[in-house]
């Protein structure tokens, strides 16, 4: 039997606690299936005097102390504090040690994987972070390990759980947007500042770091074109309907050529697309290799029992990793077709102009004062701009005085739409600015 | 730059071409990735004169000598072959000698997966056989490397893209089993010879090796109650829709306290369940842990192309494992529960016996010479066993010589349901044996 591998954990919140729990459980099944026995050493939690933990193993110390936590003689460490700080202070300190280090924090690898990569590569470190994106869905390892040996071309994903919640409500109950919401809250399936979630940010995050894994490009989640759902409308629901499809909020990365397209945005999906169906608290993933073609995963996106199951398995790859060979865990990171992957810690090659080649076909929904000439208006900016209308859609409605209608049109690049769409909006029949999703079609 | 590492493959059928192409095709940015360059040595074929061979690299030993292939300084063999010879000795020979192996052979490592097991751990080689089970989808590395912390209760899968083929066609034209089938050959989905297929012997040999990882038991596979798809008449996809079900042939393995239950059989599968819209050559395996939930996996389960992605992921990691510790390769291969998972190169517990809890609602289905009292007997059957009826379907039909009618049953034990039906099959109204298929619902 192998020497003992210490682990020390910070953060017990809900996913935290639900580590130390399967931790505690799984313990001598997992010592069977690795041949290695874990030991959890050290909890850092600020409160964890103000919280239950008499379940917590009496050998396990439990510490609000950042020095006493960062002297536990941990070979392991993982941070599950989330936020900024302490957070990447113990992610880079034990890096820096060459220690091996996993973390659930999909902020911090959204901004400074770049970093952490280099640190790890420089110590000899290990870095597992499945649990950043999506849950309990393996997404990250099968980027890395299964889909190295193909070219990808095309990601999309369900990649909230409060968002897809919500839209799937509203499209069952016909429920106006902050009615759903407050239900969300009271259901636990939202936070009481939901702000991250519903305005898309959440899942750009988690678009720049899966984008990272299959097409090797570090992307500022800044500049990824985020549309949030809190626009959208029970209309809206009805309209999609019509065109047989189904309102999600998705992540695109794609790659035309060598211009690499993200976007994050209520989508109206076909019916026809596995994804429509993802409903309720599900994430779902959809990668798509030149010869593997495309590839579904779907599962728990959130919660403390799917994360921590993936958490779990970052430190069972972990402790077989500290039994084993350093040096090439660093090595098949990124999915990347470019000739500068180089030793400078950089690992990656700069990022191409995002959406230059992006296009899709539009749904436009406009809420106006009637009047005549409007929809001869919306045509001419259309016009101007060359892009094609498929279908103009009115249907009745008892307030002239705010009137939906909806006009799809046939595949345009994405910045001619925010040139026709900047002119939509300064019209003066508008009550409210024009919805603009984008549609996908099988 | 790592010292080159080289590969010999044997088998340049469908798969072994595609893998040939694509590492002739990827060759660089393989070596970008991993920072180790690969260089493919040797192909045995023993047929490779016959072949257009022309645009192979010109550096790259064609031999139809097994000893001359045997005899190259390979790092990685990669045995296409199938079948059981020289292909088993291709892969005991070079684990023998502690190199990495990969193969797509799932015939051999269903049968002979705990001898080549113990063969690794011997002589510390590797053996990836990602590609032998669900071509491109990646749930061999899932189930070893992420749901290795989790405790898995459930397995479920369309294994088999030929008879899923054929089942939706048959859903969709209505036309008889054999005209499809024929149509399949003609289009290349199924085999001049498609008993291995339509038998559901190639789902169970893939079950038996999802349930080796999933589980940790060495199942042979002629131990799992196996169904082909042979017996399903139009008819029955008529009255599946009826009960808002599909038909699919599914390889499923369920843990129930100490109890294994594994059966292929084409299923009734409710229309609320994803698997139910997997439709044509795709593969689909849904996986369910206690804490994770449900994940769900699905892609190309056959085909040159996607299983080359696979082949060539395994060679790449592989490549990986060459340059690093070999030690701990075979530590984490199985999810198993029971401490017996000893170092005598057994590897897993023994099997327990298998379906003794295995319990499903039931479709059966009869064609029958039409008399009074057919019901009557049917039902006392059932009610002889104490099986509950939950509907008989009954529609008008044009020939009363060859009456189809359904019986649907609550959920009963697996060998209850054998017994009753013993008892169906010496019934004199019987056209033809009645169809017994289990049901899945949410």
């Amino acid at each position: 039997m192998s020497k003992e591998i210490h682990i020390a954990l910070a953060g017990l919140g809900t996913v935290g606690t639900a580590v130390v729990r399967l931790l505690q459980e799984e313990c001598s099944r997992y010592r069977e299936k690795l041949g290695v026995p874990l030991r959890l050493i050290a909890i850092l939690d600020r409160s964890y005097r103000r919280k239950e933990t008499s379940w917590i193993d009496s050998s396990v110390k439990l510490t609000d102390s950042l020095d006493e936590f960062l002297g536990a003689p941990a070979d392991i460490v993982v941070e599950l504090i989330g936020g900024t700080e302490p957070a990447d202070y113990i992610i880079s300190t034990n890096l820096k040690r060459g220690k091996a280090v996993v973390t659930a924090n999909k902020l911090l690898l959204a901004q400074s994987a770049r970093r952490y990569f280099a640190l790890a590569r420089e110590h000899n470190a290990y870095l597992g972070f499945e649990a950043a994106v999506a849950g309990g869905i393996p997404i990250l390892r099968v980027l890395r390990r299964s889909l190295l040996s193909d070219e990808l071309i095309r990601l999309r994903g369900i990649l909230n759980g409060t968002c897809n919640f919500i839209l799937s409500e509203m499209a069952e109950s016909g429920r106006p947007f902050q009615d759903v919401l407050k239900e969300a809250q009271r259901r636990g399936y939202a936070e009481a500042d939901p702000t991250l979630d519903i305005s898309g940010r959440d899942t750009t995050d988690k678009l720049a770091i899966l984008a990272l894994f299959a097409f090797g490009h570090f992307i500022t989640p800044d500049h990824i074109p985020t549309q949030g759902i809190t626009a959208i409308s029970p209309v809206d629901f009805s309209f999609a309907r019509k065109f047989d499809c189904a309102i999600k909020l998705l992540g695109v990365a794609e790659r035309i050529d060598h211009d690499l397209s993200l976007r994050v945005s209520p989508f109206l999906v076909s019916e026809h697309l596995t994804l429509s169906a993802v409903s309720g608290a599900f994430n779902a993933i959809e990668v798509t290799g030149a010869r593997v073609g495309p590839i579904l995963l779907s599962g728990k996106g959130a919660g403390g029992d799917p994360t921590a199951v993936s958490v779990a398995a970052d430190i069972l790859n972990a402790a077989l990793w500290t039994q084993g060979e350093r040096r090439f865990h660093f090595q098949p990171v990124l999915n990347c077709r470019t000739s500068d992957h180089a030793d400078d810690g950089e690992g990656a090659p700069e990022t191409p102009p995002l959406n230059a080649k992006e296009t899709y076909p539009y749904y436009i929904r406009f809420f106006v004062k009637d009047r005549p000439g409007i929809i001869a208006a919306v045509a001419s900016v259309l016009a101007r701009w060359g892009i094609n209308i498929r279908s103009v859609v009115q249907e009745p409605w008892s307030d002239p005085l705010n009137l939906p209608f909806v006009i799809t049109v046939e595949p345009t690049r994405s910045s001619i739409m925010d040139k026709a769409v900047a002119e939509f909006r300064v019209l003066d029949f508008n009550r409210v600015p024009p919805l603009v999703l984008p549609i996908l079609e099988p």
